[in-house]
This record gives structure tokens, sequence and C-alpha cells, in this order.
């Protein structure tokens, strides 16, 4: 790796001149954010600004490859981000679509603690897909919200998380849900002989979050989740960096949708729920699938499984976690497309079973082949 | 105020039936996110999923107004953010158009602690625009950042910040530089006369973006900058309500494009860039200007303009702060959209004079009528 980190960015443009005028603008606008004629020469134009490293054509538009320095970012996680998109990200038709690592990135990223072997290993699935389910809905008490987590283990599932919607509201406080939850969960593993383990939402201040964290992990919680888009990229790597915490993050993909949805815009589908994920030091990822009540494509979906595994400055390769209107029905097209490595989230259509949850996750866990 | 806040959506449909089939899904996926027929009857059913209050054509579209239980969040501004736009947020064809305030809602967001009449009498500017520049670019050193800012304060701006992508690299670290600045703009308001204040930029993780903040005031900064996209909404919005910190703060757009540029998705200019600042405590709010290097347009704009200053709980409008290629000959053009109320940045037209930039500050200045 050398010391300066590069992007690709998909750019809309009429030709390769129009093309290369729009990423010597990107160049600019992502470093000195100055006129070209007013740029200082020497090390600032030769070293800060960013270069073109390669440019062409792409379907109907360009893609061009721009290395930064990491001098650009000093040790400040944000501020690479900052030059990997800051106001480039308020233009028109342009898409960063790939991200390759430097030495100063890599030193301040230092990526999954444990990653799809890790997670295995946490959950002692050592083989075929892990399976993931979610107490809810938001309104109902601790003890029914417990008794669901429950049900879940005892039907096989291998981790319970919260619904994203559950913080700490009057009807299910933050620490007494968390605790029962814990013990439900273990009561579920009892009457199953499972492993299965409870994943609770962590949302708030940057220091709430870290404060619940470590409360969490306490009271026996087996990982938790986050959802950088609404508490903070940094607050998620600095969590995964925490000396204190030891712990598997899983990422919710909540309040994120508009960096992906517009495929001129904004970030390729593998970049912001693989690499970015990775980089932020998250263990697993939430996203929707494909077919379900949310719009990504087969071939999007598939672009998120590459990313969460291509090789990236030694980080570990983390698990992809399709939800979102899953069924039953759906799990042969499902592991046509994701084999064995996935985690798959299923919430509603085990809760339309009732009282018959644990026999639904017990079929559930059939259909994978487990 | 009652305790239930309102969000207003615009919805793509093919026809009213379409559109309160979308609204429904949209009340369902915000708060309890699972299917209908799931939905456990009494308070659940009735208090906590989202009511649909309103619905009606808007164009080519439809606009649905939906109410949400304080119930949902807690205390918690970021599980706000989640119920107001989360998961909708990666369906395609949903915009949030307005924000309509809660009893508790407008219990955790206090508000800007300057607004337009505090920044007003920070800078003493009682009337016409405020002016602000940036020292720029990243790779100058220390010494020559501060010479610039000196010339910008003799020139009569009333703010000079630091570029976005000004961190803590090597070339000017932070605490020297802030230091250095702050002296300068001293030197430059003795020879004009002036009351130009240094606004420093603070990125990172939430407790270096609130331990600089603190250094900052220390070394007699007069405002601060922040970026809510990249550092998180609730690191900002705690820092407004820090006890311990009391300077204006200044919002910076760097990293957020995605959430506004695309029509049907994200969030409205006006929500955007009025709204969620005024939510967040911010007291200024950057953002691209009309008929620059960005896209926006003079209707854009005039929204953020509107939302900045609109009824909001009680809450104090806001500085716009337009940037972004805007230029001396341009003046006459923006003062006929912004009128007085507004704080031009003008960064990269005024670094063009080189030697002379206090001299074209002075023009600048004569230009707007101060």
């Amino acid at each position: 790796m050398t010391d300066r980190f590069t992007v690709r960015y998909r750019i809309a443009a009429a030709d390769e001149v129009d093309a290369r005028a729009r990423a010597r603008a990107i160049a600019l606008e992502q470093t000195v954010e100055i006129p070209e004629e007013v740029v200082p020469p020497g090390f600032i134009a030769e070293e800060i600004v960013g270069r073109i490293e390669a440019l062409q054509p792409a379907g109907s538009a360009f893609e061009a490859t721009i290395s930064y320095s990491d001098d650009c970012f000093g040790d400040d996680f944000v501020q690479a981000l900052n030059v990997i998109f800051g106001n480039s990200s308020i233009k028109e038709g342009i898409r960063v679509t790939r991200i390759g690592l430097s030495q100063g990135l890599a030193a301040i990223c230092r990526g999954p603690r444990y990653g799809l072997a890790g997670l295995r290993d946490v959950t002692g699935v050592a083989a075929g897909p892990l399976l993931m389910s979610a107490t809810k809905p938001v309104g109902l008490s601790t003890s029914q919200l417990a008794l669901m987590a429950s049900r879940f283990a005892e039907g096989g599932m291998d981790l319970v998380k919260d619904d994203h919607g559950l913080v700490d509201q009057r009807f299910a406080p933050w620490t007494e849900r968390v605790r029962a939850c814990v013990e439900a969960v273990g009561e579920g593993n009892a009457r199953s002989g499972g492993r299965c383990i409870f994943v609770p939402n962590l949302t708030g201040s940057a220091n709430r979050v870290r404060e619940r964290a470590l409360a969490a992990q306490e009271m026996g919680v087996g990982a938790v989740m986050v959802g950088p888009s609404l508490i903070g990229y940094d607050v998620v790597r600095e969590l995964a960096a925490d000396p204190d915490f030891r712990l598997p993050i899983i990422s919710h993909p909540t309040f994120g949708g508009a960096n992906v949805i517009t495929p001129t815009t904004g970030f390729a589908h593998g970049v912001f729920f693989g690499t970015l994920q990775r980089l932020m030091g998250v263990d697993a990822v939430v996203y929707p699938n494909f077919g379900g009540r949310f719009g990504f494509s087969v071939g999007e979906c598939r672009e998120i499984v590459d990313a969460s595994a291509a090789p990236l400055g030694g980080l570990k390769p983390i698990v992809v976690a399709p939800g979102g209107g899953m069924t039953l029905e759906r799990v042969p097209e499902m592991r046509a497309v994701y084999g064995d490595d996935v985690m798959y989230l299923m919430g509603g259509a085990l809760l339309k079973a009732g009282d018959g949850l644990a026999d639904a996750c017990r079929r559930l866990r059939a259909a994978v082949g487990r």
C-alpha cells in the first residue's frame, strides 16, 4: 500500500473531454476547493490536489479513479470520508463506486474484530446460513418482548435482535428490556440446546451508545446493533476499536437510504453496505433483500456480497444480512443467490405464526438446511 | 402542541388509492415494522402506528401528513430521526417535505442559542448581509493561513472560517492554526476597526469535537463550524445544548448531498437545510447557492430561506449562508433573492485577488451596501 488512497467515481458526462473536466473538478473540490488558477504550485498542486489515475467509459457514463494523499485527512476518519465524497456528494451525476486503501486509511480503520469467521465462532454455526430475528413491535411490554425472544431461541434462531425502533420507551425501558431478553434467550437456549445470542439496539448520543454497549456487554448480550447513518460513522468506528468493548457489531441501514437508492448519486451498494461498513469495523450488515418491500435488485445485493469479502487491506470479510419482507417460501431463491455465507434476517413473516413462533423458526431452520 | 409530531411525505403513486396504501405502509414501517395483520390491537394499533392525518394530490405525486406518538422515541433525538424517515428512506419515491413539532420533540430540541438576531449581536452587524470567507487550501502552513485570515479581517469580513478540509494536518496542526488565526484576525480587526470573528472547523469523534469546541472557545474564536452529515446529527445537537459551550454553531453541507439532490427521495431542501438544522441547534447553515457550481435552483434556495425562519415551536430563525462559486458580479442577483437577512460565504472568488485580498473584501462589502 502507498500513502495515497483511491476513490473511483461514476461520472455522468457527454463525452470524454467533459468527463475529464468533471473528474478534474472532483479532484479540486475534494481537496483544495479553490479555482484551478489559484492553486499554489509545488506541494499543493502536485500532492494535495487529487490525481486522476484512470478515466474510462462505463456504459453511458465514465469512471474516474482519483488518488488522494493521506496528508489530506491526518488521523481523522470523518475527514477521510470528507475527502472521499464531501462536497461532491452535492453535485449531480457523481457516484462513488470503489474505495482503495492507503497506509494512512488502513492505520485508522482497524476493521471488523469478528467478521464472518468470528461470528460463526460466537454463534457456534460452523456451516450453513446464520439465522437472525427481531423482537417487535414498539409498544409491547418488556415481558411480551422477552417471551418472544425466548421463543425465537427455542426455535433455533442464532441471533435475536431488538427491532431498530426499540430504544428506551416507557413500556420497555432499555436496561430492563435488555436484561429480560438476555435471560429469556437463555431460557430458550436451555429448552433447545442452542447458543442463540441477544443483540440490543444502541442509539442516542455517542456517549450513551458507548455506555449502553458496555452495560449490555456486562448483562451478557452476544453482540450489539447500531445504525451508522443515524448515530454517526465515527461513533461506530470508535466502538469497534474500543478496548473496553469486545462484542460483534451489527449494522442497520435505517436513515441511510438516500445514500444508495438513486443510481447516479451517492454510493454504489457494495461501497456503502460493504466497504464502508468494513472500514467502520462492523461485523455484519443488514440491508434490504431483493424482491421484498424495498427495491434492491439481485445485482445490487450481489454487489454487497462481493464487497463484503473482497480484498481490502487485510480487513476481515463480514457477514451480509439481507432482510425485509422475507418469507419461508423464498428461501430456495435466496440460497441460490447467497449460498451459505449469509445471515438471514426474518421478522414479520415469523411473527405471523403467533403462538407457533418456535415451530416457524424450526421450519425456517430446516429450509436453510440446518 | 400535542404529544404527536407530524411528518409530511411526498409520495410517488399512480392514483389516490395507491397513494393511501403507500402512506399506510410508511405509517407501519416507521413505527411497528410488521405486517398489518399482526399489529396488536388497542394501544399499539391506535397510538403507536402512524396516523394518516391528511392525503392530497401534489402535482404528479401525493402528499401525506402522518402523525407519530412521542412515545415512539422516548428522549432520543436519533430515534426521532429514525421515526421520521428511518427505513422509508430506503424506499423509492418518498421525500420528507415538512416536519411539525410535538411537545416531546420540542423538549429534546432546544434549538439555536443565537440564530439570526444572536449572530448579528456577536458580529455587530445590525443591518444588511453578513459576510463570511474561508482560509484555504489544505496544504498551506499555519502562517500562510493566518496571514490570509488577517487580510479577510482587515478587508471587513464579519466571519473567517476554516475551509472544511482543514482539520489537524501536519502542515497546519489544529491547535497551532486556531491560535494563530484568532490572533491574526485580531490584528486585522485592529487595522480595520472591525469585529471579525474566527470560526474553526471541528471534526473527528464526538469527544474530539467537544474537546476542540471547548479549546477553541478558550482560545477566543467567535463561533465553530461542523458538518452534521459527517460527524453525526446528535453530536451537533449535544454541542448546541452543552452547558460548557457558549458559541454559535455554523453547519456545513459536506457529505450530505444525497439527502437532497434527488427530488423524489431524501428531504426537501427546506427540511434538510432549515428545519433539521434548527432542531439540532445550528445558528447558521451553509449550502450551495443557486447558479454556482452546484445545481440548486432559486426555488430550492428560497425553500431554505423560508424554512430557516418559519414558525417551529418557538425555535429561533437561523441565518442562511449560501456559498459555492459566488462572485462579486452576482451580488445584485443574490440580493434580489436573499434581501438583508443572509450571510454570504465567498472564498475562491476573493482569493483570486492574491495580495489584493483585503481590497477585494472591501469591494464585496460595498457591493452589499455595507
